[in-house]
């Protein structure tokens, strides 16, 4: 049979690992997919600079919109990144009737419902495994693995630059300016890192999760996004003493008629599996309503990883080619039609632990106070400490844990606390993630 | 759009599991599916038995044989278990023109090639997402999720009744009899435990995982079966002592043009994902060439968790019931043509590290005797130790890690050691496997 061909936009790493990858397992996808994958074109910004891949063979154009628009091109594969021009080129490659594989997880969560509606219309296949999670086929074993269950809640180390810098202050006792810029020259992060430690490209990927999860439209907007830049040294080491890590986590979780959607950092307990995630590795827990907890571990990001999960689409794309567009695996894996929206739950809503830390005087009463105070509120407190005075001033630290409690309720509490005279500062506090597994 | 009509056979915990599933979640599957899908008739041995769902609407008959023969059947479901009458019915139905999905490691690890062979012939499809870790969709990771990469190995626990055992046994210190036993009256092993303690059942699955990551033919007569049941309590702590712990593993891997297939307890560094895999749980790491090492997490086994993978494989089925054979995604991954057979390695051709238990004379010179055989076969050793004697006998144990080395090889420097006069009695040994993550 005929080699499929493929037009590539973008020559970057995620670019090269896909050329890379086609070509040194051409016999092994042929084997599985049952026809050949040939990049025919490929487009680059600067035709000239040199690529960590063998580009013989393959049509260079500096146009983008010429790949899109190649008759020969039967799949487009985007790898440009970026929400704007990618936004274009893949409406222009629906519109003429070619399939998309993309690996860009902003494109998907922004104009995703766009970009789908148009495919659907067009009866082309819009893929996206490469989106979120790198490697790990995360969206198709929700899409399809866990079809028969009802998605409880799913919870993730979604975003390894920042599981990289949270590892090593927790195993090295370092601060989270150093070991950023640590992650910055080894090329983990991006000279401007606020995307991943501002907890945005989570975002992106979470949103597209609950998507799949729920079968709910695309809603980036909605989701509470908190980053890692606050974390402390001293919040990691005293939630150690707790027993739990401090991880960046983006969760998405049913509760009533609703959702709630958060990327955040998040006290795991130690021997939790996610707490045992390391380095730049990804997780994600998914837990239906059949299957109980399940979960899916691997390099969450890297040339050829990511590779991996675009090659996957591209078989996908391949295997049905000719199928009845009626019957593929709608892009949300729910019919367009059953997509149900869901209120996206106000944090205040969400009912959760929280860890809170203070400053305060190192008076008699005070911690009876505090207690006191929340009571009122019918908040019960789980672990408190306090700790030794440092240097010459006289504040302590009180550090707690609390029981599940709905988070309006403890802010109004906390602003209660925050008012009285003992209080030196701000009060900072994170919620506490219990997972059944 | 008119309902699937689906024939169950069998109505044990798997099948009312099954039923129970497709009722509770009818709303979601349908609008993932674009279908309903209803049972419209099932088999049981006894007809008046209590069952732990509703079958309000089901046609049930005494006589499987009616089920894959019913005219408004379209997908046939077994659930029956065991490789003899359910072949029979399989290969009916398939005869038929009817889809299959089966729970059944045994009947696809002994006679999945035929049944393939037939399924192909016909152009219908046999799904069995729920005869490999349950509701893990580790068959569809392999086979779609990771279709672009070479797969190099993977190593599962996917019996949970043999590392339910092994947990308890080094949380608890409990022995191997003592905690089968509890198994037993759990409901987490059988009667006759032969099939899960022995590594039979894990075979069954090794066997598939193997077909479908390397396009090899099914071949369970070549896997090398060892279970746990000669695994002591003693072993279990020396391993611990060494900072390992004992998981009985199945493990497929390539090795220069054949592979190595095997099931049997091995030593797993204490930090290692698959280590902290506890209970009836089961988790299979796979390591592509491109990926890296990947891990799918969750429950082995259960009724609603097998179920999940049960619903999950009629849902693909329904997916593309309408669409051209020769696109679906083939049985075993790759394109029948392109299945390729590789030699399965013998035991003595395998490479590993190994622990060594042996009970010598508690004489002076015997360590350096020891490291003096192993050592005229190039054996390094990476760690030793010399128990206290214990009771009244003057005998000590000596324990020992060796680092890589060829079976056959080990397998003759052992026997030459056995001959000495400081040896007491048959030397134990078990292999260590170090994977990378």
């Amino acid at each position: 049979m005929e080699s499929v061909k493929i037009g590539l936009l973008g020559l970057g790493t995620v670019g090269a690992g896909t050329v890379n990858v086609l070509k040194r397992n051409a016999e092994e996808i042929e084997r599985r997919a049952g026809r050949s994958v040939e990049i025919v074109c490929a487009s680059a910004r600067d035709l000239n600079k040199p690529r960590a891949c063998d580009l013989d063979g393959v049509r260079l154009v500096a146009d983008p919109f010429e790949v899109v628009t190649a008759n020969d091109v039967e799949v487009v594969v985007e790898l440009i990144g970026g929400a704007s021009l990618s936004r274009e080129l893949v409406l222009k490659a629906i519109e003429q009737g070619k399939h998309v594989v993309t690996a860009n997880k902003a494109l998907i969560a922004l104009h995703g419902n766009e970009i789908f509606a148009a495919a659907q219309d067009r009866g082309v296949d819009v893929a996206f495994e490469a989106a979120v999670a790198g490697g790990i086929p995360i969206i198709k074993a929700i899409r399809e693995g866990l079809a028969g269950n009802r998605i409880e809640w799913l919870a993730g180390i979604i975003n390894g630059t920042g599981n990289f810098i949270l590892t090593e202050m927790q195993s090295e006792g370092r601060s989270f300016a150093d070991v950023l810029a640590e992650a910055q020259a080894l090329g983990y992060a991006e000279a401007d890192p606020t995307f991943d430690v501002e907890g945005i490209d989570a975002a992106h990927k979470l949103t597209i999760l609950a998507s799949i999860a729920f079968g709910m439209p695309l809603r980036f907007a909605d989701v509470e996004t908190q980053g890692i830049s606050a974390v402390t040294q001293e919040d990691v080491q005293y939630a150690e003493e707790l027993g739990y890590r401090i991880k960046h986590l983006g969760i998405a979780k049913r509760q009533g008629r609703g959702v709630e959607l958060r990327v955040q950092p998040v006290l795991v307990p130690e021997q939790a599996l996610l707490a045992n995630v390391n380095g730049v590795m990804n997780a994600v827990m998914v837990h239906g309503d059949a299957v109980g907890s399940t979960a899916y571990y691997g390099a969450g990001a890297g040339a050829e990883a990511t590779a991996s999960a675009v090659v996957a689409d591209i078989v996908d794309v391949v295997r049905l080619l000719t199928a009845d567009p009626g019957h593929k695996v709608p892009h949300l894996g729910f019919q367009p039609h059953a997509i149900n929206d869901l209120e996206v739950l106000p944090p205040s809503e969400i009912v959760c632990g929280h860890y809170i830390r203070m400053r305060v005087a190192d008076e008699s009463g005070v911690l009876a106070k505090i207690s006191g105070l929340l009571a009122e509120s019918d908040i019960n407190i789980d672990a408190i400490q306090q700790k030794e005075p440092e240097g010459p001033e006289d504040d302590v630290t009180v550090v707690m844990l609390t029981d599940e409690v709905r988070e309006g309720d403890l802010a109004e509490a906390l602003s209660r606390i925050e008012s009285q005279s003992f209080v030196r500062n701000g009060i900072k506090r994170m919620r506490v993630a219990h997972f059944d597994h």
